[in-house]
């Protein structure tokens, strides 16, 4: 199949540049090193291809997820990483062979992770994000009750989420120590073997994490594009023209396929006037065909992926494959 | 089903206040003067309800809307009001026993509607929007154009979407009149019964248009409810607190089940923060708890639904239906 003939808006994924992404990544922080986010791509496919390069262990955020994992056959070492009051049906994929771990931050979740048979726990830490997270001085209270309840409590996380898209390197390494600096001290108190912590923006200063939850570095976006990563941009949106005035022209890429909160998304030799449901309004730098097909790259490719049932892997103009972004919802 | 068992983030529909919303437009617009538009709800189920209302026409933004209705026996007239490079699958629709009516706004949209075998279209004149559109002064040319080429041309049709949002209701009145005067003068150009126009937050000011593509006063969002419409908000995202400190709290609705175009979501009572992929930090004026539901008004109704499978209708507490999002994608 030639790209020419996908229904457009579709999310394209170049082939090569997702390949040379996700071995950069394994190069600098292979097998569980790196624990995969896949909240970014929401693909079996493609984390297939993560585990393929060693990366056994997952991170979710959504029970969703979890259970797309496990469905695929990666249900290795599974941790939401994030809090759910209602684990029933994690305590599902544990009955059928997966190795789940559950965020807590309260003893409400705590009651969540017992009541659903789920075994396993890190204690969810506040860093500085205003998020989820106990307090650093809460966590080996949470640690103790959690093990009086019969759950193995494997360490922390903590995500620097208020760190991770700051421009200026030396600044991120800055904050990111004194983050840093909390969980491990949240980690002295809890114990166990695991220090979770990090993203794309940190996956190469966080030297205090035992492993690192990145997710981004897969597809990248023009938000992690602005801090000169190893990584490049992999996906984009394919639109097409739909119609050409003097002043500006419209594509077939709006609001519902597009993540907005970071803004506009970009495209090239072009500057993007404004977005609407099924539109975007671009002023071309040189001119453009009704029909003409134009690649716009996303603000945030998270909320991005979730409006598409599919990442199509091109090489060049022919389309290799149709990957499902099968673990949507919830 | 109790509303308390459905898995969070949720799209909960009050179904009292959308019978109020779809009958006070039903009494202001009566029958084919309503050409509800669906790209708000994405729904067959409550577009069949708009269709027993008496409005049997109805408008789309992409094709895979187009489809859904008439796979729903709800196309007895539909116009697709945007523009499309490739019309073959509203071709079959037509093949089906559809009534198809695609929007034209250059000769090659006319030659893509010929291609198709899509026999009717409307002029799409650009009225001040800078989006699709033909100039107004193209307009009888493109008409006569599309006749030469055996399709039959209903009318014209223009969007003023840059007036539909002014909150200062004498404004939008102001500008929809020469918005229409041009559109007026069009129509004179191009002949047929048509003159389609119109959106929520001008359906009552719109004298001129023959019918109104009105689609967000189903389910409302914040943006219109500042106009002081007599539609209630009758969409809300179900959501549930998984993470309370002292300082704020943590529910499971970010931007993967919010647009985010419009700006945050509202919160009742509480003042939200930021949202985060799958999470809303907000500040509550009255202690919450983790577990705890709290209903999120989107700011933007349509750019939220796409992101959902299911319109879960209510009647207080109880669950009366699910209604599918069957015409998400393209």
């Amino acid at each position: 199949m030639n790209i020419g003939q996908l229904t457009t808006p579709a999310l394209v994924v170049q082939h090569a540049l997702l390949e040379a992404n996700l071995t950069t990544m394994a190069a600098a922080l292979p097998g569980t090193r790196m624990r995969p986010h896949v909240k970014a791509h929401k693909c079996s496919a493609l984390a297939a291809r993560q585990a393929q390069l060693g990366h056994t262990g997952f991170t979710c955020a959504t029970i969703a997820e979890m259970e797309g994992l496990s469905r695929s056959g990666l249900g290795d070492d599974l941790l939401l990483a994030n809090e759910v009051v209602d684990a029933h049906r994690l305590g599902a994929l544990v009955r059928d062979g997966a190795r789940v771990t559950m965020a807590v931050d309260s003893e409400q979740i705590i009651e969540a992770a017992v009541a659903a048979h789920v075994p396993e726990v890190l204690i969810d830490v506040n860093v500085g994000l205003p998020r989820c997270g106990c307090r650093p001085e809460d966590a080996g209270r949470l640690a103790d009750r959690a093990r009086r309840q019969g759950l193995t409590v494997r360490g922390v996380m903590g995500y620097e989420g208020h760190i991770v898209g700051l421009e200026d390197r030396s600044r991120r390494m800055e904050l990111l120590e004194v983050s840093m600096g909390l969980l491990q001290k949240a980690h002295e108190d809890v114990g166990g073997d695991i220090m979770s912590a990090g993203s794309t923006g940190t996956y190469d200063i966080n030297r205090w994490a035992t492993e690192i939850q990145a997710g981004s570095y897969a597809l990248m976006d023009t938000a992690y594009g602005k801090l000169g990563l190893p990584f490049a941009q992999a996906l984009t949106v394919l639109a097409t023209v739909i119609s050409v005035s003097s002043e500006w022209a419209v594509a077939d890429c709006g609001l519902k396929s597009l993540g907005m909160d970071h803004g506009n998304p970009t495209v090239a030799e072009a500057t993007v006037l404004f977005c609407s449901d099924e539109h975007l309004i671009f002023s071309p730098q040189r001119p453009v065909q009704v029909g003409d097909r134009i690649s716009v790259i996303p603000a945030h490719v998270d909320p991005t992926v979730a409006y598409h049932e599919f990442l199509h892997v091109t090489d060049g103009e022919e389309v290799l494959d149709h990957w499902a972004v099968d673990m949507r919802g919830w």
